[in-house]
């Protein structure tokens, strides 16, 4: 496996290899032609984040300043609304369903690290993929954390950090992030069940 | 009502609307010019300030890169300070009063959608005022709620996420917020009160 | 003392002084073009990070946008690294031990204000030195608040709001942030154990 496979296989592997350091630089290219990009420019940006994501469905839009790491690693499905300096950190893969949006300020980190100072220190690092579904609230300043998993109709309170993955229909919130209240309605089948058909 | 009085007023409104787009169309140019302004111009960036703001009292000062959605329903007191990296959105009206100061990365939000999947799909969403008295200083990282009134003399600790409202002359804190400290100093009259003399 | 040696040994002092306002000018001109150059610039980028921090050890690393006071008070030893939107408030001294990263959107904040109302409004403000000790790794969103001591080996949970100090090979989290668990592994001396060799 070369450096990106391990990446996206949650491995430990060298982000200053060569061929990621290469693809991160296309990435900072055009994220800073995003973010420098005016408002007005509605079709130039919607073709910059098309090739920047790997994948987006209709009716997306992001507000500046967005950052990524790779963004070929960010699904995304179809009426997606991020807001404000909002951070994706996509070394592992991070899919959202559709009709998902994001409040200000928000961080989603695929990216880890040893616990141990000396691996750590060596620069290897590692990375679990996030799985948002579809019809999701992610409030704003909350923070999502590596490897989780939020099933459909999973509303985030503000500032919540999300330490662990949550079922379907549920506003959760806190830190850490706990059920405040179980939704009754159901958005339907989850991306799984979806892909299975 | 048309669109921007249901906003304001508190109801289910569509943001898509055509009156609502072009002004926020025309803020986000403002805060553009204003972020890619030079600290230096100091002139030629309170004069953008108050041209995006509701109502500016004397000495405002804001950090770039700040953001908000409409700017004009923003009202600031005199002596307001806004660190780096804060973000007002405001859908509903947001009222500070007098001596206010906000800490870098602050957020502070009027906008909620409907929990109801279906309902929040349809992009109809609907806003909060918030309320600062007079003498509040908001900590860097604090996340205020929509809805949310807080008395003169609040400080809100770093970090907290305040979910209600609260009184005069207090320290706030945490995820939710709660009262830390009472304050014995009164800072003098609500803004309603000054108002009403 | 001068309004520069009262803020540095933790006195109220001026903000306003005309020195210190030259001093914060000086630093986000170099910020301005810290944060406006691209990526690829990398030369200049650590050429301008070395004229605007205190101490920069080698191979450092510090994404945009970057936001600080004055930047000469923050001295960080080698291997360090600065993730997204990150923003320091150094108006007292920052010391970052060896191999140190940030996560994105993390706040360090030296920067205090009286608890009395009249006293803040007067603009006089105070500020307390963080000492961050080698091998510290401080998650995405994490704040660390004036006065916060951490040992060496110490990681900060994502989203944590750290309200005091910490001893060495320690996992902390939460809001305020608690032990959540011991490392066995030493990464050695402190950094004042390291000085007095």
């Amino acid at each position: 496996m070369d450096e990106f496979q391990k990446m996206l296989a949650g491995e430990l592997y060298n982000p200053s290899d060569n061929n990621l350091s290469l693809m991160r630089a296309r990435t900072r290219k055009l994220i800073d032609n995003f973010n420098h990009s005016s408002f007005e420019e509605e079709q130039s940006r919607l073709k910059l984040l098309k090739s920047l994501l790997g994948k987006a469905g209709n009716n997306i839009s992001i507000h500046q300043n967005f950052y990524c790491d790779y963004g070929c690693n960010i699904y995304v499905g179809s009426n997606f609304f991020a807001n404000y300096d909002c951070v994706i950190l996509d070394c592992a893969e991070v899919h959202f369903g559709d009709n998902c949006m994001l409040g200000p300020q928000v961080g989603i980190y695929t990216a880890t690290h040893p616990l141990d100072p000396i691996e750590r220190a060596s620069g290897l690092e590692s990375a679990k993929p996030i799985h948002i579904g579809n019809d999701c609230w992610i409030g704003g300043h909350a923070t999502i954390n590596p490897g989780v998993t939020l099933g459909n109709n999973v509303v985030v309170a503000s500032g919540s950090v999300v330490t662990k993955s949550f079922g379907h229909n549920l506003v959760i919130g806190g830190n850490p992030a706990r059920v405040i209240r179980e939704l009754k309605c159901s958005s339907g089948t989850t991306p799984e069940e979806k892909e299975a058909k």
